[in-house]
């Protein structure tokens, strides 16, 4: 059995979400059910990189992770694409018996028994600005799925004052779940350096819309790796 | 009883550490045992600046949180200066009546009985660029009060090597304490603006120095009001 991997790297740290600033090695699965307009993973999307993506099995998944931390168990962060479309059990299994912690990101649109497994699992559903509409039976069949893992949070990227009323409403139908918010990033190409004004500014723009106008629920938090090393890949 | 007070502001989001991002009041307290040679809080710490600290009952300082939030319960940030100079308890018990979330930030060399009743106590024992010498019995009697806080967690401002190796003593000295590193920041003028270029170089560099060599303990995070207000006060 192979596991489709556009890339494994680290370590590095988290640059998103609950974890940020966690030493990780991202392992980052091939293929994707979606199709987000602003999406800056496109190389781990769209089946024109296809050919790039490397069949492997869980063992040497493993092995790749090993060699990166030199041994050392640390965090794990199964990205993509949507990695729910392939089965990580195996690598969860082989990585946990040696101490390492999983964090999966997806947009929860698939839901696999094995979340269960996982030390925190990131449903992050896509705001309007994504040209998707989230099947919120199928995102409540992921969090079912994932009652035992170690924690299971909400992260919303947010571009417009539309996705920011999706927020609002993702948070009203799951208020239980711990939210995070970032702006959107449009300056996804890797070969274009990124303006560090204007990324500040626009996480200046998303605390003064939640934060600022009175709504204190969510953790508003920057895509660090973007401010660290703009789009560049492998970091 | 009044507790002298150089601010309070908010709501924002914390900056740095485990509450990254959280929407947080911030209780400024004046006066300091330290005079750390970076300071970036100098209008708390020096009694130069004695004369803009209002001495507040905890009712006044809880009276200007509600107003400040809304009357929505939130976290709120006791910081300083050392805030464990003086008696914190009466505030931290109106508001978590309400509701409301405490976080303390102080440099472990004063404990107080009342660190128990704490939602996330900060202990942020200040490496040698500070020109202090940590007294490791006073911050131990620290811990051990606030053994029935909620969270307690160890976080460090990194300016050199020489920080660095006495972080890794910090942490061999205490492995159980989660553990947070951030850059110092050298450009603490509020009325110059920060070089943001400068910022990330030096959290670029923080995490070359620890992740990229191998440690793979700490979490590493910015000060991301310095990313995104620069030095400005009040935010």
């Amino acid at each position: 059995m192979t596991l489709r991997i556009a890339e494994i790297f680290g370590p590095t740290v988290q640059g998103e979400g609950i974890l940020i600033g966690e030493p990780t090695v991202f392992v980052r699965a091939g293929g994707c059910d979606y199709r987000c307009a602003w999406c800056d993973s496109l190389h781990a999307v769209d089946s024109a990189y296809r050919d790039t993506w490397v069949p492997m099995t869980p063992e040497a998944i493993m092995a790749e992770v090993r060699r990166l931390s030199g041994g050392q168990p640390l965090t794990v962060s199964i990205s993509g694409g949507n990695p729910a479309i392939q089965d990580f059990a195996p690598v969860i299994a082989i990585g946990q018996e040696e101490g390492y912690r999983f964090a999966l990101e997806t947009q929860g649109s698939i839901a696999q028994d094995w979340f269960a497994g996982l030390d925190t699992l990131v449903l992050s559903p896509k705001p309007p600005s994504s040209g998707h509409r989230t099947d919120w039976l199928k995102f409540d069949r992921c969090l079912a799925a994932a009652e035992r893992a170690g924690q299971t949070v909400m992260k919303i990227v947010i571009f417009d004052k539309t996705d920011l009323a999706y927020a609002r409403a993702a948070h009203d139908r799951h208020p239980q779940l711990p939210l995070f918010l970032q702006p959107g990033n449009p300056e996804v190409d890797p070969q274009s350096p990124v303006d560090l004004d204007q990324t500040t500014a626009r996480l200046r723009w998303l605390i003064d819309e939640t934060v600022g106008k009175g709504w204190l629920t969510p953790r508003i938090l920057p895509q660090l790796h973007v401010l660290i090393w703009g789009n560049q890949r492998g970091v």
